[in-house]
């Protein structure tokens, strides 16, 4: 066997040039359908929630699942305050190995990648819940995963327009500027009600650590789907809680989003539905037209399995990825000590 | 701030000339030294078994930990049988990174790193556990982690002489010749009672996913150090039940060993010493001259944290490792997807 030492790795930029040639449109509309499948089959991935370390500033997570077939993880870090400092709030690489042998067969980026799975399974969530013929949706937080939201809810659920507020103008402006030739209607408000007006869809995806309340009960009125996506972490949500009351909420996967989602603010007993159970027709998604449906989004591991085994999948004819020399690959696979023998000899 | 793409990138390769260049022996000194440090602060670790993905033909495994200042883990599989195939039967990666940003400061590769850090831990424990002058040292089981062994003894414990068993002779003949111009004197022996003769040191070191009984009483008199070292999981011991109750028994962290070490075949509230506490002096290590000491080792997060610190700490000045474009950084933080926006406009 050749090359057992090579683990493909798609860099930052690979990942970017493969972005671009297919359209982000396309891939998180891609990603979404892998999700789907992949939710479809929910039962048969090993769940567990995030294993994370906190410290004061941050956290650092690694979130693995397998099927059986397969098995990935992604390294993931959370830290609020490194906006300030010209840093990511959250950066994250992945990997995709066979569970037969336990090699890796890919290494990649997900910072951008999390953002498109992110923004993919959203807009999968409202193709189940939001009111049919959604076409104006609120964006709430103007940040890194804004415009992913935005064109992902255009591609998968097909709003024609987007009206976009964030405590910061600036931030607004760039997603404004970056959304221009989309072919969606932007508009730039200057508060959370004026964004809302008129939107079938609000959703707020907002950084804060502290306990925020970005949306307050008055401001929800009936029908809506909220897509409540924000940086999720214990102490962290964005609604007021008597907008849960009047909601029927839809989760990934339970005990993680008891701990990490808006839900944290409820009983742990209050009912929610799981997503991959309206997937496959085992629950219902909205009942009616007045009903307010709510995504307590948190991000899952399945998600980002979907995610790995979409670029997996990508490269099998995209050729956006380099060899990374990760594996050590004796000749005999209990001469370790004799590769670095031959190595030696070579050298000399 | 340059640069804060880069992730350092340590391949197979580069760990070869890295070992190569300052040699194995001067390397598991170094990192026995590291792991004896952290060990010293071990109660200033954040500590967690570590999180199994099992299938039915082996196991993948994340090793995380952090001492509040770094956080790092490791990757690793264990498959028996992937040997048959051609494959290694434990293949590792690992990273650090900075709590204080989340942002990875090293990725390498840990297959090599980790026969260095197993060794280097066995080495650092019979220094304090195995009788003072021992001299020869039995190797039973003479597969990838036998000559790392050997010549972390020789290095670290003085032991001058090795005797190889494996139930496979051309595995012997490997060790054998790889360890020829090592200075230690070594012979190999016809079957494990013959390389324990005059042994003062007896390590095992066998694959068997099965329960195996590679020891049994008999055959261990008073005195003797046993490094049982075994490629370990639930279901795999070497040492049969008689000979644990024989011994005083060191392991890393009781939680992970209860599990997975030799102890699981002993009552859960056996008592078993931490070798932290005889590092620091908390515990005592040896008693006298007859007793037997046991350490159990099953290889914890903290051992691959310290390796991971050596590695980094001799990037200062080696040039073993190469630029891994992993982490998005646009301009802007909040701008991830104007990053790929200007990608596009660059490319076009």
């Amino acid at each position: 066997m050749a090359n057992l030492n090579i683990v493909p790795f798609v860099s930052v930029d690979n990942m970017m040039k493969l972005v671009l040639h297919l359209g982000p449109a396309r891939v998180m509309t891609e990603i979404a359908r892998y999700i789907e499948e992949d939710f479809r089959r929910w039962e048969s991935f090993d769940k567990t929630p995030r294993i994370a370390s906190h410290s004061e500033v941050g956290v650092i997570e690694l979130m693995p699942t397998s099927d059986g077939r397969m098995y990935g993880f992604k390294y993931v870090n959370g830290h609020p305050k490194n906006t300030k400092e010209g840093l990511q709030t959250v950066t994250a690489f992945g990997l995709l190995a066979e569970v037969d042998t336990g090699y890796p067969v890919l290494l990649t980026e997900m910072t951008i990648l999390t953002a498109l799975r992110t923004a993919a399974m959203s807009a999968l969530a409202a193709s189940h819940l939001a009111p049919k013929d959604a076409a104006r949706m609120a964006m709430i937080g103007n940040g890194a995963q804004a415009e992913f939201q935005a064109l992902a809810f255009q591609a998968i659920c097909g709003i024609s327009e987007v009206r976009l507020y964030d405590i910061d103008p600036t931030a607004t402006a760039k997603c404004a500027r970056n959304l221009a030739g989309s072919g969606l209607r932007v508009t730039a408000c200057a508060s959370a009600e004026e964004a809302m007006e008129g939107a079938a869809i609000i959703t707020t995806c907002t950084a804060d650590k502290q306990l925020a309340t970005i949306l307050t009960d008055n401001m929800v009125g009936p029908g809506v789907h909220i897509n409540a996506v924000g940086g999720d972490c214990p102490g962290k949500t964005e609604l007021h809680r008597d907008i849960l009351l009047r909601s029927a909420i839809f989760v990934e996967y339970p005990p993680q989003t008891r701990i990490e989602g808006e839900i944290q603010q409820l009983d742990p007993d209050h009912p929610v539905t799981e997503l991959w159970q309206v997937i496959t027709g085992q629950a219902q998604g909205r009942m009616d037209s007045r009903q307010i449906t709510l995504f307590d989004s948190v991000g899952f591991a399945i998600e980002d399995f979907s995610a790995l085994r979409y670029v997996h999948d990508q490269l099998r004819t995209l050729p956006y990825s380099e060899p990374l020399d990760m594996i050590a690959d004796p000749d005999d696979p209990r001469d370790l000590y004799g590769m670095l023998l031959r190595a030696e000899a070579k050298a000399a």
